[in-house]
This record gives structure tokens, sequence and C-alpha cells, in this order.
């Protein structure tokens, strides 16, 4: 069995969306796969007892700057949404449904679903909380847009967000994009660096 | 004139002194002079609202894992303080009464001093609170102690710092340690390659 990143991001993320298009990359050339562990940071937050990072006086600013900045950087576009934050409930739920499916074309779609929905919302300022935005994304990638409707409401898969969200609690985590290797966590799109290099290592 | 980069920095900050080990290596590189710019995050808190790293649920725990895995990374000691976090009012004011100073051995003294600080705090876990600890450092560099100690009660090296602090606010420093290059920010120690990036390259 290959070895496996556990890449948790919230649809909402900036710093994710910044992540998850870096981090295919990464695990590839280290010789792991990604384990796609979309979450919902407002559940996470309550736990924590944090504010969304945009929030902040003097941070939120800054924030907005540097998430510009950084997609600029990676040549990526970005805009900062309109509405922000969001929680990307059906969002989640359709990658978990593709996720875990038992249909392997399906599956394969997890990543390229997850890079979809980041780019409508960061890129062209979709409200990915609309069911005809992520039919729209779910379309474009030849899914059958009735089939994933219907599993969004169905109970084993709103089951399945609230077991990932509680799993990555109980595993620490906090915030998105985070990082787990091998029980080792790395939070953040500037830790990835640190992160490949630790897999290069072997750690230090 | 030569170009400066405004480093500002807490004592008490773990990721402020990972940064201080760094900054003069990647300013000298870009031809800049390093404008330390020690500041108390206590202060800057109550306008932000923020509240210390390692005080958060879950996050706390990941923090001060992560303070000491950067710190091997960068082959520095460290070992988490018992007292922390701390405001290092009298240490604030010995840098500022250093780095203003028309003595320009006393100016000279600034990094060195910085340096052994955080050092005495995060490697060797002394109490940089403590008046004998600070004179400790300070005789260890050939500072004058009860000089230094008759500066620290002086007015107007009480103003520098509360004008320091001030001015951090003004300029949008929210954190530690934070730099800014002609207007543009970077925060954070995971922010310094990219700071330096963008020195190497004019931007982007």
């Amino acid at each position: 069995m290959s070895k496996t990143i556990d890449f948790y991001y919230d649809y909402s993320s900036p710093y994710g969306y910044l992540a998850s298009e870096r981090i295919e990359a990464i695990a590839l050339n280290n010789e792991h796969t990604v384990v796609w562990r979309p979450i919902l940071l407002g559940a996470v937050f309550k736990v924590t007892g944090q504010t969304p990072l945009t929030e902040a006086p003097l941070k939120g600013e800054y924030s907005i700057m540097d998430f510009t900045r950084s997609a600029r950087e990676q040549s990526l576009d970005y805009t900062h949404p309109i509405k922000f934050p969001i929680g990307a409930v059906a969002a989640c739920r359709a990658t978990l449904w593709l996720r875990n499916n038992d249909d392997e074309t399906l599956q394969a779609l997890t990543a390229p679903f997850t890079h979809a929905v980041y780019r409508a919302y960061f890129a062209d300022n979709k409200d990915i909380t609309s069911p005809d935005v992520l039919a729209e994304v779910a379309a474009s990638l030849g899914i059958d847009v009735p089939t994933m409707a219907a599993a969004l409401s169905d109970q084993s898969v709103k089951d399945a967000l609230r077991t990932e969200v509680e799993n990555a609690i109980a595993n620490g985590v906090f915030g998105s994009p985070m990082m787990i290797v091998n029980g080792e966590k790395f939070w953040g799109n500037d830790r990835m660096e640190q992160m490949q290099r630790w897999l290069q290592s072997g750690g230090w």
C-alpha cells in the first residue's frame, strides 16, 4: 500500500486553495498519494474558539493582501470572494461521495472536482454554496448531476462528512490546509516546502 | 542611504527568535540593512483581539511542536519556556536604548543584544523579565550594567518603546516576526523565503 498524505482542507480557505494546487506534485515527487479530506472549519472553530483570519483587525487586511500576493507567486488566479467565508457543506459532501465511491471512475474525480470547486470560488468568484454552481462544476467533469444531487441528501453521505470532521478534530486538525504524513502535522500553504524537506530527508 | 528591512519582533515570540537568527543574512544577501524593532505583542493584541498562539485548543499543542521542529531544522536550540508568554518590557527598552544611542559602539550592539536575549529565553530558559538576567546578558556583551539600568528608567527610553509600539500598530503590524520592506509586509518566520524571493525578483 502506498504511503499517503492526509490533506485536510476547507473550501472557504484561500490557503487551502493555494495548497491544493501544489499538493499532488509534492506527493508524487516523494512517492506518496494524497487522501483528500474536505472539512468544515466552522465546526472546527467551535472547538478551538478561533475566528476567521480575515475578521481580525490589521491581520484581516494583511491576509487578503497575502492571499493575492501568494496566488500571484504561484501563477494562480485569485479574486477575494465577496461572500466569504462560507460553509460549503454540499461541496464537501459531494467530494466525499466521490472519494468514497465504489465506482472507480467517480473516485478518480475527487481531485479534479476539488480543483474545480476551488477555482469556481476563488478564481471565478462563483457561489459554491449554490446547487446550480455545484451542478455546473459536476457537469463540466462529466458527473451525472441528478445522481450527485440524490447522493447529497443520502444519510450515509451526510454521516461521512460528520465523521470526517470529527476525525479531523480527533487528529488535532485546527486549520486549512493541514497535512498529516505518518503522524507528522504540517499546517499551512507556507509549510509545504518544509513538509517536502521532511519527506526527502526522513525528518530531523 | 542603504535600503532597510524593518524587523518587528516580540521577545516572547518563538518565531521571532527563529527569524532573528536568519534576518541579517537575508538582508545582507540582498543589500539591505536590518532595523531592529522590538515591540510588545500584548499591546498589539489589545487592538487586534488576538490571543497567544499557544492558548488555543489543538493549535496550541501543534504550535509548541512546530516551534521545536522548526528550530531543529534551523539547527537552533529551543526549549519551550515554562514562563510563557511574557511581556519583556525592560528587554525592549534596553534594545531601543542601544539602537537609538548616540554612542556607535552601543548602537552596534543592538543585534548582538537581541540575539543574546532571545537565546537566554528560548535556548537557556532564563527569565528575561528578571533584571539580573538582563544584567548578565548586557555584561556578556561588555555593556556597562549600571548605565543600562539607569537608562531603563529614563523617561525618553520609556517613551521610545511606547512610540515604537504605536508606530508598529499604525503601520499594520499585528504579529511577530513581521518584516516591512519598502511598504511590503511579510508576516512570519515561514514568510522569509518569500520575502527573499520578493527582494531578488523585485516583486511580482
